[in-house]
């Protein structure tokens, strides 16, 4: 990698697996990190995340070639206000978010001249959160996008090269279709699981302990994608309302037309739609995006 | 087990899973097997699944001290009529479909006088069907609900030791609570990853082979319950019509709320929604249903 000094700001669980990727790569890089509350440079000092935990932002992004903001989307104008003063000419400032459109709107206009600004999103995470939820392996085969805008050529190389070199596949991608493709893999399924989990948890003729006890039957795997951190989905959803809304409209669409053929006895409607959907599953299998074992491989199986 | 002969109707996933369990238990069983299609009975043969592979239904009972009714829930019916004049007196008939008064409606009719019907629900199953997707496994830890309405108290308890027998929890439960209580963790969760896949197939501005390429944000989650068999889905829906319809509008209820939220910016309530349904994630790790591995254990972690 081209960067010799890259400062993390924000140390969850994105940030935290990106410097255990760094340092894997055995290549010399100094990493400074800085984490909003004393609790979380706390635990990244003890843990020994980052090469130095900086106190603030501004001592974070000092010198750095790279700086990484890694803070949920709502926050991202803020700390590129406080850090801009302080950038080193010529850097180059990435982020992480999930959302494009409204970080690139929120960052750029702090950006002074001669810094870069490359807009990136890794698409890759867990359940967990937090500086000890991250682990090097994180990123190895998933997909960082890269969404330049019309930022420099060299510096969004760069950070091409930076990403596979944690293990990423990076593609470009313009920033309003970043936004609704990820409104459709991603944000959308996380609010239908968030939304399945409440509902589940509201029914009083249902209790808590029965739908905890019987959950393998398919409502566990919405539990899991409900379990991500709240802050950065509240975030997603807030600064990514076009898109989401929109396909939230097709997604009640669907689901109304699966509801009125339940309603009606339509089993010919159902069978064909079911059949359909499984053809996705076969591709996403194909193109190795995910295990193929029954149940994700959680049941362990002899045979 | 106290059954020297068993009769599997049906052999996809759950019958073939019951039949190595069965063999693992070391027990002297004798089991026949029937299917409807000639490839799957020869698909059985090649294979080694079940003792004796009949080509009719009422052969395959013939003599059978416990007749295992596993085929789709809109099939039960016509099944229970055919083998009902060939059936032991003082056998025990039992099912494994996912909803239970309709299959008790359709089924208790025509059983013979002395004949015991004790409906069940072993709620286990992997995306895969089919004969060749069974293992002796399946049922390890994972429940078997038994619905045994007003069944015979010793024929229920002995299929209750049967199901221990083959690696699963057993519990009894009420007709009408059962189908609701599925409804929650398993019916509504599979109609809603069947739509979202289905919303991702038809939206035109994404492509497939985008959805397919960055399904890992949290999409592929749902196109592994969304592979699950076509046929069995359709007559879950069409038979527990009241209780799919009852939890599909508070779940649609819950949406809305959430998709005003996002429309008109109230970030407090996301977040407290997302905060709280964590809780349920929690809850589940608690009691053993689920691992806590990130991201299900896909990821290889050396950390």
């Amino acid at each position: 990698m081209s960067y010799r000094r890259v400062a993390l700001i924000g140390l969850g669980l994105i940030a935290s697996s990106m410097y255990w990727a760094m340092k894997r790569t055995g290549a010399e890089v100094h990493v400074t990190g800085y984490a909003r509350t004393a609790e979380t440079r706390e635990t990244a000092r003890r843990i020994g995340l980052c090469d130095e935990v900086c106190e603030t932002a501004e001592e974070a992004v000092q010198g750095a070639d790279l700086v990484v903001l890694a803070v949920p989307v709502g926050a991202m104008g803020r700390v590129a206000e406080t850090i801009a003063p302080h950038l080193k000419p010529g850097c180059t400032v990435t982020d992480v978010g999930s959302v494009k459109r409204s970080v690139m709107e929120a960052v750029g206009p702090f950006m002074p001249e001669g810094v870069h600004f490359v807009a990136a999103h890794p698409m890759a995470g867990t359940e967990h959160s937090g500086p000890e939820s991250g682990f090097a392996q994180l990123f190895d085969n998933r997909w960082c996008l890269i969404v330049p805008g019309d930022a420099d050529e060299a510096a969004t190389a760069a950070l091409e090269t930076f990403w596979r070199s944690l293990g990423a596949n990076t593609e470009r991608m313009e920033v309003d279709h970043h936004d609704l493709v990820c409104a459709v893999v991603s944000h959308i399924p996380h609010l239908i699981a968030y939304t399945m989990v409440g509902v589940a948890d509201d029914l009083a003729r249902v209790s808590d302990q029965e739908v905890i006890k019987f959950s393998a039957a398919g409502f566990r795997d919405f539990t899991r994608i409900a379990a991500s951190d709240p802050t950065m989905w509240r975030d997603v959803f807030l600064t990514n309302k076009q898109a989401t809304l929109e396909i939230l409209g097709r997604f009640t669409e669907e689901l109304f037309a699966l509801q009125r053929a339940i309603r009606t006895g339509d089993g010919d409607t159902l069978f064909e739609y079911f059949t359909h959907t499984r053809e996705i599953r076969r591709g996403i299998l194909q193109a190795g995006q995910d295990t193929s074992a029954p149940d994700f491989g959680r049941i362990k199986v002899d045979k």
